[in-house]
């Protein structure tokens, strides 16, 4: 115990040293490590801040900024020794450095504190994952619009309330996906600037009493903006809350995409074949082809969701400045960035490799009357008020099913029992084709607009 | 029940009407009437739109603007009867507008769905919504800006952990509050961006048959952008999402500030007196002031963040188009709403009447060591190595609490007892009111910096 | 305001009175008022005991106790008329209270606080609706129950991963959802328990000092235990939480029936058709027959896991014993009351009104190779290792798909070209209906099994 | 990649082997691999019972016996390598046990499924976790209990709002916690329950083609209750839930405690010193004492919220009966379970080393007119109507505020200024500990109710 008491910075004051429940309660290490390229950078940006101030003389620099590089070298390498003892990276690293390289070791803390230096290390860490993240989103949109070009003229029925609603383009539906997918793009967008902000040169909460350029930290270190207030530099979480609510609605976006994957994967429905690269059998059950990749990433907005609440909670009513509590952000930050670039991963490889199983897609919308808004809409258009041609056109639709006939074989023969304004123009109605033709306004599933969202999409 | 059956628009398929229960759950009219406007508007736009393109004439359209505007009216003065069994207010309006105007009235919904029409109408409500919380979110920020320039010179202890560590300027501590809120208006910022975005004019999901002008509407309706995609435009959420999550974080904040307001407000803190307009006594304890205000704001924290976590549960794994969960958006939304502006307008009332226990502050800012760090650094400026300047001083403490000596009155020939190296310019040390200005770098407590936060903030 | 302070019970020492905002955040007798009944009867009990221990005469305890019951009258008759400067029910009565019968109305008062009396009024009725829900849930098993068992001989394919399994009963299937309930009903019956502890008679927080005859009120409102801790009794909120994690599970598994109803009901599956009283129609589409009410009670899942939420972060960190925070309380627990007595009878409804599509099911259990691991065993038994028979019968699978050959026709003869083990009695191996009798174990789909399920759910 | 199709138990139908990502969304063997006690202990009780039913004659049973021992110890000892490739423990294991054994390990998995297997594996797991939790749970309330009965006549300020309310004893504050904490292990004994039903047996989800004896599985494996339904059994995740829950309010009730411990070390509050041994210091500020464990523990309910809300938003809108998003379940489990354990441990550490500041304690419960409520009682009981007491005592407050009076020294004749009412009997009444004693109805703060309380509790 004396020996870990030896390796606090701050024994001083202190009689008795830590439990072991202390330390197993404090130690992040085995989370905080995989900062250790930020926090290496951080205080390389640091060290030269402190030269040009005249804290550090140049050989001191020199030393460290040497150190600082062998450190990281060692740890990509895996010789590194990290230890829980020294309870995170930042302590880790500092206390090899020393080792090194003595005294200069020592006062490379100088005009810093754990507080900004743990936030201007997050931050930068984020900033670098954020990057990862915005090419997998592109990566996925790229290859939806591709799907969505490739599939042009490959109707399906619409859903509203999971009933057949009106015949679709799949390409339609597909970009549907890449509208929510190009909001999520924004939204990334926005915590990336809210992300870079500098914090680092304010010291625990207050300001330090060293002329720290924050300017020049900020040039060195790539941020946008420094943030103004010590104490708001010290306590606020803004930015990964503000990741975690993207990580849930690109989640839920994705929960609803591979429901959808799921559903059509059914028996029942079986528009699509998922590739065998993507689903799994079942040891007991010979016949079974999973869409297991589909179902993870579908309950991955489980945990998505509860990162983002667990930080919510955390930070409900904490006063300022920094509190302990806070080091409990970055396990949900991590996670929620594994978890991301793992769906996202996830959904390039089903989405690349599906096929599209178009007889039965095609079978499907010239079924469950797809068409019948079309004929209600006919009858309008003959001067028939629309409610009144709404209830022709369900009586017809009651007859199709009383009587098994094809509501898609109906000529004007059959419909004339239900309404004589039906005329022989009526062969082009009933016809899927046809139906998203006629619609001809800007955002829907005709062919045209189909094309111009696809030239947008690649635009943007 | 037939009568019932008959206020269906959808009669014609169905043979047995529905249930009462049916009728209960479906029901909203209740919590969506307060859209009647934004109903109306969109109505309106309508209107002139399908007169534009042939399929209402200049007399329908007159009729149908005038019936809209008497219902308006009638809306208002409260001689508007709400009808549970035409469920919504989408079909109050439109029925009452076809008793008035008959025929013309029926005509209105052509090239329009329920779907686009509820999405259009959320999205106008929660964006006149936007501007009164926005206004008052201006307003809080503008009257803590104020606080802060009022009380330049009064100093308080800083904490960290709830333990004193740095003297601060009460400014400086109330400045750090309205960063947060500067962050919470970008994100209303960003909401008000996702929200602008038309989505009228798809019908139910693939867009209508009739040559509906969406560009028009767009301008007319005064929109940013029109949903490019139909199945996006009925079954996007993301902007009522990315609302109760800007509601969310600002509750957050609140709980957060009000937690300090409780604190301070304690007999044992007593920094501010809360005025008696905003705390309540008991009606058993004769001696309360109770903080409710503050209190209740922080509860709230609570409501904003269930509200988001509905939603977030609702759309998990749902598929397109419009589902009928989705009708369950709009209570978590209002109440956030209504949420939001109590807290705002509960937070500008106590922090304009707030008094400040200045003498209280100063002696508290005086005590508890505030300014250890300050006479480490001294040591160390002096050439002790900063570890070893942490563990002098931190004797130093240690013994005035062991023999009661107060630390703010020592002088060179005590701590000369603890190291040589105190020199007589050791008395401008240990004064809290020193210290802030010792704190020269951006974005410190010292005064220059405080006035430059103050001065950013009035710009921005 | 004058007005307004005077009707304030603490004004004393207070100089200002109450702000809007404050009284528009601190009222809550909008939502508190339908607690008017338990409020009524605790406060006739509390009269009693008071009565009882001397502090009341007989003639005050009549006039009080007439009183009551006459307010309860008004109340109930719509003339009660509540004032929302009174803030909340128990002040609106106890004021109408004395402004019937004079000073003894604010004697009632003596030995008792709104911490105490708030907290007493909501186990009460909590427990008076948890009777409520119960029934509910009983029902609703029950019907299930009768659902299983008249349609005992009705199979339908078993799913895993949403992919065709094994055959399973209907009823079974059924079955699974009234174990789930059981436990619910479970739950339901601790919530109670923990509900049905007397807060009331420790006045504000420490116990009164009168002597408050605590057995004397917990027989007289029928608790079945006495809180033994003051502090614990009026800060405890536990009982709420459970019954909104109760409702959240609910929900929770109500959501999964209502997806399965909903998928169910499409065209592609069409096993089931909901009954015209539970599905609506489209104003656009003639031909929809949309599932909206399983739909809207899937959806209510997200209102209880928000309430539950709400709450978990208005406890979070919240310091002895009542903050004003807790009124927070009431209206997600109201919320989750109605929604969940709401959803229940929802769910009867579509339950006890479904017609189950025989045939078609029929059909979907005779493809999918859904016995395919009935033939896997069957050469198991034969002495084949299990992993080759699979292996086996992964082939005959592949077979069957490729040369569109129905799987339950194969015969001996087209079985030998993937293995010389299978002998004639593999006629018998192929049918959904051996294979669900075969199924011998305890819990198993088997017709002996599920009737056991019946005779066990049914004496429970 | 064809080695690892190999390593597959299901690869006949498929043509492609799985692709990286796939792996890498699948495998759980990182995070299962810590029930392999569990994992063996059910497969020697599923061989045993395959025995019974004359599927493994004595030599495979030895055998199987034999090499599932080994394996644990080769786990234990760390000799055993996990691989990735066979994605779970479950298939490491038995993989493991066949390169052993040869042919009898793979007749193991005959009856049994993954399905059935991993529910019956953490059900097992989380059981025995259980009996760990509920002793630290135990453990933690006998040392508040000791603490209560070591303190009884400490007094303290009692709260509501956080403003002084009447005078507490200590032991009575501190034992408000330990009836939360009963019904935390009220809530654990629940789930206990809600856990110990047996799943294994019903194979992948509708029974299996073999006389699996699982009574005897039951009695192997000392569960309480056979699952009745075997869909029920392999899609039910309620004691998952049920256990998460009672992480979060357990959570709670901590968050709740911390908070207090933290407001009362601070130097305004001053009640209470942690150790050393659960504190920290900074590496900055050489004066602090931080109460870091008291703030991560609070912390904690930040995951513990999460983990519920994961697994919640995962189950939403599931079909029957297995889904692969299950698998999500065990990390929120790990996660909760391991969390639960470390704050359970952290509370005990700090209270059983905490130090009381009874002076400071005593001072302040007299001060802030502690005992104004028994002043007003006191006239109340002399015959003024309470209502008037109460103005009357509040105008005293105002009196002695505005005055610089000490409350607690007024006599009769400061009294008589404001009520004529007052006697010599006043010398009594201002006293905190009179005030305590004064409180005789159960559950108070009088020592008589306190120590029924520790008796209660001690035997509980």
């Amino acid at each position: 115990m004396d020996s870990n008491k030896n390796t606090k910075l701050w024994g001083g004051r202190f009689a008795n040293s830590s439990s072991t429940i202390t330390e197993k309660l404090s130690v992040s290490v085995h989370y905080d490590s995989r900062m250790y390229k930020q926090d290496i950078r951080g205080s390389k940006a640091h060290a030269k801040m402190l030269n040009k101030i005249g804290i550090l003389n140049e050989k001191e620099l020199e030393d460290i900024t040497k150190g600082l590089s062998e450190i990281e070298n060692e740890i990509e390498s895996g010789a590194f020794v990290f230890s829980s003892a020294l309870e995170d990276i930042h302590m880790n690293i500092e206390s090899k450095l020393t080792e090194k390289i003595g005294d200069a070791g020592r006062k490379l803390h100088t005009g810093r504190s754990r507080n900004d230096q743990v936030a201007v290390d997050t931050r930068m860490y984020l900033r670098d994952e954020i990057l990862e993240i915005s090419k997998l989103l592109n990566n996925f949109v790229d290859i939806l619009v591709d799907l969505a070009e490739n599939n042009l003229d490959t109707l399906m029925p619409g859903y509203t309330h999971l009933q057949v609603a009106q015949p679709v383009r799949f390409s339609h539906h597909i970009l549907a996906y890449c509208w929510k997918l190009n909001r999520d793009k924004k939204r990334l967008e926005a915590v990336k600037e809210s992300t870079n902000f500098l914090p680092l040169g304010v010291g625990a909460m207050s300001g330090v009493n060293y002329p720290n350029d924050r300017e020049f930290l900020k040039k060195e270190l790539e941020f946008d903006e420094i943030i103004l207030n010590s104490m708001d530099a010290v306590s606020d979480r803004d930015y990964i809350l503000d990741f975690l609510y993207f990580g849930s609605v690109l989640g839920t976006h994705l929960s609803r995409f591979c429901e959808e994957l799921i559903l059509w994967s059914t028996s029942e429905f079986n528009f699509i074949r998922l590739d065998d690269s993507v689903t799994t059998g079942s040891s007991i059950m010979p016949q079974k082809r999973n869409p297991d990749l589909a179902e993870l990433i579908r309950g991955k907005s489980g945990r998505l969701n509860g990162n983002l609440f667990s930080l919510l909670t955390l930070l409900k009513g904490l006063p300022m400045t920094y509190n302990r509590d806070m080091q409990e952000d970055k396990e949900p930050l991590f996670d929620s960035i594994d978890t991301i670039k793992l769906s996202l991963e996830g959904m390039i490889e089903m989405l690349s490799s599906i096929t599209l199983n178009k007889d039965i897609m095609k079978k499907a919308v010239y079924s469950n009357f797809s068409t019948a808004t079309d004929l209600a809409d006919y009858l309008a258009k003959k001067g028939v008020p629309f409610r009144k041609s709404h209830e022709i056109v369900g009586s017809i639709v009651k007859f199709c099913e009383e009587t098994k006939t094809n509501f898609f074989s109906l000529v004007r023969e059959d419909l004339l029992k239900f309404s004589d304004v039906f005329e022989n123009d009526i062969v082009d109605i009933l016809s899927p084709e046809n139906s998203t033709e006629r619609k001809e306004s800007i955002g829907s599933t005709a062919k045209a607009e189909v094309l111009r969202q696809i030239k947008v999409l690649k635009n943007s």
